[in-house]
């Protein structure tokens, strides 16, 4: 049961015009469950894309790299996107590398476009072949199925341990023209920062230069998937793209500080936070979802060191499944966090709004029974000053419970 | 079920001419439970410690740094060690510190020394008020015990949530007498490297320069319990002692690189290892004991990033657990361990004997029931080769199980 996550609908997720999606079944892993899913843009739209920093990163992520390096050099736009479940296609070398080539050309060939113009994404096992056949297969019935209005199937379509859909829209007047965005996320566990494990895909219809689009989505990134941690493990596969089609008829953006530049950077971070939300909300055996708040410190990098060692402790993930206000082991992860010179003399805690922690020890007035009403919530957030600067970060997480253990332990079965 | 750990007998452990240990039970956190110990050294003996790096570290870790700092200084010797379970001392501020000093203080006065000769170490719950007055009240009994034989009885008389005593004993001939050395431990949660979260005290008869002792000390600690991990938690209260008493009557070791200061090194070590390897044995809910080896890094220090980003992992520790060779997380943790330029063709993975991944891709030979066989046992070495240079390093763990998840989330109750 995800946490407080209430049930994505069709009508959520509004078309992006300049865009249709495809969804199929093709067998990858399992049979009769939607683990293909095609996005075929209209020519002219821009496209960026983020991926993991992992160094083991999977074949689909390094020809994205590559295509939109292409692209970006002058290279024919990018014209699909190419979703596969099953299968993750990483940890298989040259192989696997050449086999997701083969799945962009056998798009590129049924759509007319260049292999090139094609980005692959897959996420499932790691180090088994994938079994690119059976994606030759089901693209003609992928694209037989192409319609601007299946963001919805789509965002079943992605899913792997996920147990519901993840997506979200907005829209918002630009230069006298209503722009949308709309998105969809899958997680939800191998879930981390620089990037989460995941895939998410926002696509916009406004108009803007194609030089933007890349730290348009750097800061949505940076706001919402690089925010978010689960278990602390960095996936290979991850990659958050983000799609402007350019046709909502209003004048093109030329500055992101621009008021229409702010209005569509606002609309694609509320999407972008949502759909990472969703995926700690759905986190795997999650029961909390907790905000990590750490204030006070030198600079936003120790802030967020000390914030992620909190969100990734075993002891306090474990404490929070248990409503056990056992807040000594929060004190703990700040304490090893890597920050050579705090003092631990300053640190105050709080738990919402119970002051539990005073200049680093239990403040006087604090009561195990008032933290124990906040631990029993399943929206808690944890506040550390450190008192040493004026700098923040913030975090989002969840506990760790037995579903995670029994999810990861029988994911393969 | 420790893994693999045959149990400890009285007779294990032999006593240290020169130390005699008191052990009682001082209600500290629960009633009729062995929670307090007093080791008493004679005028003479050696002492040297390495202690947490976590920033938070508790007030008796502090007090330790400072009576040894003034011991070096020249200020009179280590008499006694002080050691109570049921309440970490930490996250206690100022009141804590002032309750720690009690404690020695306390000790100090029955034993006609003063309180800067007294070693504290608490483990337990933190964040709670210690009750030094229990401790004062036990000291008497303690003392009372006080024999060279009680070393099993300390090995009870730490621990918390461990399920069995650790303990061990080697005994060495330097210049023609019979040296022993004698060790124990506790675990077993919030075991994460520099240092584990753990206490270890080990003691010998051995003459040995003072100046001497730390460094034997350091090197035994970074080939023991700063090779283990558990759960990736640093505790606020690691401490790691050794205690030379120098009556075993031999001419001093003046220098560590001698045949008689290599001779003593190898058995504090090897009791050193016996008492991490039993930590990890006696993990949290540990069900398998993995040896992590990375080798062909260009340095020890990404060997160990690459070794403890697999250690680590959840969801690595979840495929342990589940006997699922699942290993391309193995890949995945090694990928995101933070070597900036590792390239992921030139990576091999084996699994015991089973050559699971050549060059960042599946071995062509790799079948998963060679791999399901390994994983179904209980002792598992995990070997990366990264093939960019010479150095190598080796990290012990478990598995990560329902029970881990249980015992932390009860641990309170």
């Amino acid at each position: 049961m995800p946490v407080n996550l209430s049930a994505l609908q069709p009508q959520d997720l509004l078309p992006v015009p300049g865009l249709r999606i495809g969804v199929t079944m093709a067998g990858i892993r399992k049979a009769n469950r939607r683990d293909l899913v095609v996005f075929a843009l209209d020519e002219g739209a821009a496209v960026a894309g983020v991926f993991t920093s992992n160094r083991f990163c999977a074949a689909p992520v390094q020809l994205c790299r590559e295509h939109l390096g292409a692209a970006a050099a002058g290279g024919a736009g990018i014209r699909a996107l190419l979703v596969n479940t099953g299968n993750a296609n990483a940890g298989t070398g040259a192989d696997g590398l050449a086999r997701a080539r083969r799945s962009c050309a056998a798009l590129g060939a049924l759509l007319g476009v260049a292999p090139q113009q094609v980005l692959p994404f897959s996420t499932g096992v790691i180090m088994e072949t994938l079994p690119v056949e059976r994606i030759e297969a089901g693209l003609p019935a992928a694209l037989a199925a192409l319609g601007g209005a299946n963001w919805f199937e789509a965002a079943h379509g992605i899913m792997t341990t996920d147990t519901v859909p993840k997506g979200a829209s907005r829209q918002v007047a630009i230069g006298g023209r209503t722009v949308t965005v709309t998105g969809i996320s899958k997680g939800a566990g191998m879930i981390r920062p620089d990037m989460a494990t995941m895939l998410g895909f926002v696509a916009t219809d406004a108009v803007i230069a194609p030089s933007l689009l890349q730290p348009l989505l750097q800061r949505a990134a940076d706001a919402s998937f690089n925010r978010i941690t689960i278990d602390g493990d960095m996936s290979t596969n991850d990659s958050f793209v983000l799609v402007a089609t350019q046709r909502a008829g209003h004048d093109p953006i030329t500055a992101l500080d621009s008021a229409e530049g702010r209005a569509l950077a606002q609309a694609v971070e509320a999407v972008a936070v949502q759909l990472a939300q969703a995926i700690v909300r759905d986190g795997e055996g999650a029961t909390k979802f907790i905000t990590v708040h750490v204030q006070g410190g030198r600079d936003e990098a120790e802030c967020r060191r000390a914030a992620y060692a909190v969100a990734h402790s075993p002891l306090v993930k474990t404490a929070f499944f248990a409503s056990d206000p056992n807040l000594g082991r929060i004190l703990a992860a700040v304490g090893y966090a890597g920050i050579g010179d705090l003092d631990q003399g300053l640190i105050d805690l709080f738990l919402d709004d119970v002051h539990v922690v005073r200049a680093g020890g239990r403040h006087p007035d604090y009561r195990e029974e008032d933290g124990q009403r906040v631990m029993k919530g399943s929206e808690i957030t944890v506040r550390v000053h450190l008192h040493r600067g004026d700098a923040e970060a913030l975090v989002w997480t969840c506990d760790l419970s037995h579903d995670y253990v029994s999810i990861n332990a029988d994911y393969r079965s």
